[in-house]
């Protein structure tokens, strides 16, 4: 595939933005930079994105297949990396070309350009996921999301930078090679908005983190609790959303995840490996999406909140209920995951 | 399978409860009624559940395939129906039973019994979705849904009732017989707060329904609509969450779907058939969910709000971007997806 000039497309309908919801204020982004024709989504084999093997794979040469150049890597050269950053291809939020960012009023409604920065992390082995690495590399994964989140913290417009993997297809990932995605937003997401307000009113209640109250709460209980080391727990939530959700969290109280030591990075590495693993070898490898939740970077203090990664396992499909809700089921207990979990 | 006596149903392990996320104060369903065991999960042929065909399917002939006795049936006899009725087999939400409602905590953790009413309705004919019925046989399927509605809303403990509708496998229909689904639950959905907080809102600042704002911007700029006729409007969202997104909304101000009118039913039936057509024709019969949002019946009133129904086609994957932050993707404009179907 050609790359594309982004900077210069002038054809109007690719072209990415942010939409607000007029109701709710949510944001969705309206990304038609790999536009179908509408007909084209009824093609139910080319909707059905296949991962690719090995040969002819986008990620094992990035230079040969035309990637972004890199922005990070780990190695000493270009046939010797462990670990490479590039800018993705098809970015959701594109980078600023140093003009104002357009925001644009339709009638009641609002939307802005979709600025940001949309990075692709990328380990060396086609067939090595994080659950099958030794955790030392899974520490370097770790250590290449800080450095890249170091970079674009400070960035003008980026707020919030949110850090995810997709593992299979059922989870989203169009390329199978396993890798990593940082998106650096102008918004705050809802989500992580929902949160910081929770641990905001219970530290006004209690003047204590609600992840610190979570975390002696699972020691003391210890049912739910999948596997610790010194700096950190796995643990599958009480209220998951999930069949078999999985948090790993660092046991110190920690607003900032840009702030993991070399010791924090070590040893969250093990935690991510061991949890993976688990999944790998007690459920036969299955699909997945973690990412990590930490404080926004748009200025402000967040000192009651507490940076964690959340996995969630796609062993049931979220429907109309869960959709029109909000509210998910699931359809094995926490406390049979983790019991099950903790022994593999 | 045979049926599963609830009630007295005493293995520890087999409950349904809803927990309460302490961060977010978000509710989950615990669910394992339906439990497998653990390793169970591992078996990929078992989780990827697939529809039947009409031959043994459980829903062509409910009494004989052993569901729960009718509730509502439309039609003069047993072999002679239209649609009917029925409590789920596997409830996500148990009848009460009498006694108090259960509230337990846990260390900082609350959770209670998932109390409510879960039944399905099931129209006559295995292979005609809704999209492909007599839009007078949709107008019947909504007048099942308001008859339900009413029965439930005054049940003790039933604060919301979610009506939703799963069409194939990727979007959660166990069975592919046509059929919906009611939950009469204990506690208000986020997703529908989040709607009436807005539309609270929008009212304080406006006077003015934001909903009935939207249509009018619809109309005057004529380009994410559908279809209308003189009750209702099928139009893509400005700000879509799903590829092809479509709502469909009564075009005068009614807050609560429970009051249709006959004649909205019919005008309501014809514009959810054509929607859904349009789908099938215009993509091939993708899978979709499509639900009802509307006012609760918690003793309160919700003037401001404006009921309607949204269907998500299922084109797009909601992936670790997604699933982190709560803001979806699209990869057409809801411009260029109107404008598509439309023209079906």
């Amino acid at each position: 595939m050609p790359g594309i000039n982004l900077e210069t497309e002038k054809n109007k309908t690719k072209s990415t933005e942010l939409r607000q919801d007029l109701v709710t204020g949510d944001w969705v982004v309206v990304s038609t930079i790999r536009a179908k024709r509408p007909d084209e989504f009824a093609n139910k084999e080319i909707n059905d994105e296949s991962g690719e093997d090995a040969k002819g794979c986008l990620f094992c040469d990035p230079i040969a297949s035309g990637q972004e150049k890199d922005v990070l890597i780990y190695g000493t050269g270009d046939s010797d990396w462990s670990l490479r950053v590039f800018p993705n291809k098809y970015p959701a939020f594109f980078r600023p070309t140093g003009g104002q960012i357009m925001h644009k009023e339709e009638g009641p409604y609002f939307r802005m350009d979709s600025i940001g920065y949309h990075e692709v992390v990328v380990t060396r082995d086609h067939d090595k996921h994080i659950g099958r690495m030794d955790p030392i590399m899974v520490a370097e994964v770790l250590d290449a999301y800080q450095s890249r989140y170091i970079d674009l913290m400070n960035k003008k417009s980026v707020n919030y930078i949110d850090i995810f993997h997709n593992h299979g297809k059922s989870a989203g990932a169009h390329i199978i090679h396993p890798h990593s995605q940082l998106m650096a937003i102008p918004v705050v997401s809802p989500y992580v908005q929902s949160e910081l307000y929770g641990a905001e009113k219970y530290y006004q209640a209690n003047k204590h983190c609600v992840y610190c109250a979570i975390l002696e709460w699972e020691k003391e209980a210890q049912k739910r609790i999948v596997f610790e080391n010194e700096e950190f727990i796995v643990f599958c939530p009480f209220a998951a959303r999930a069949n078999f959700e999985m948090w790993v969290m660092p046991k110190r109280h920690k607003p900032y995840f840009e702030r993991i030591t070399e010791n924090e990075k070590m040893a969250g590495g093990e935690a991510l490996q061991k949890a993976i693993a688990k999944l790998d070898k007690g459920l036969n490898n299955p699909d997945f999406n973690f990412y990590i939740h930490t404080s926004p970077c748009d200025g402000r203090d967040y000192p009651h909140f507490h940076w964690h990664i959340e996995i969630l396992p796609k062993l049931n499909i979220w429907a109309g209920f869960e959709i029109s809700t909000g509210i998910e089921i699931v359809t094995i207990g926490p406390e049979d995951a983790a019991e099950y979990l903790k022994n593999i």
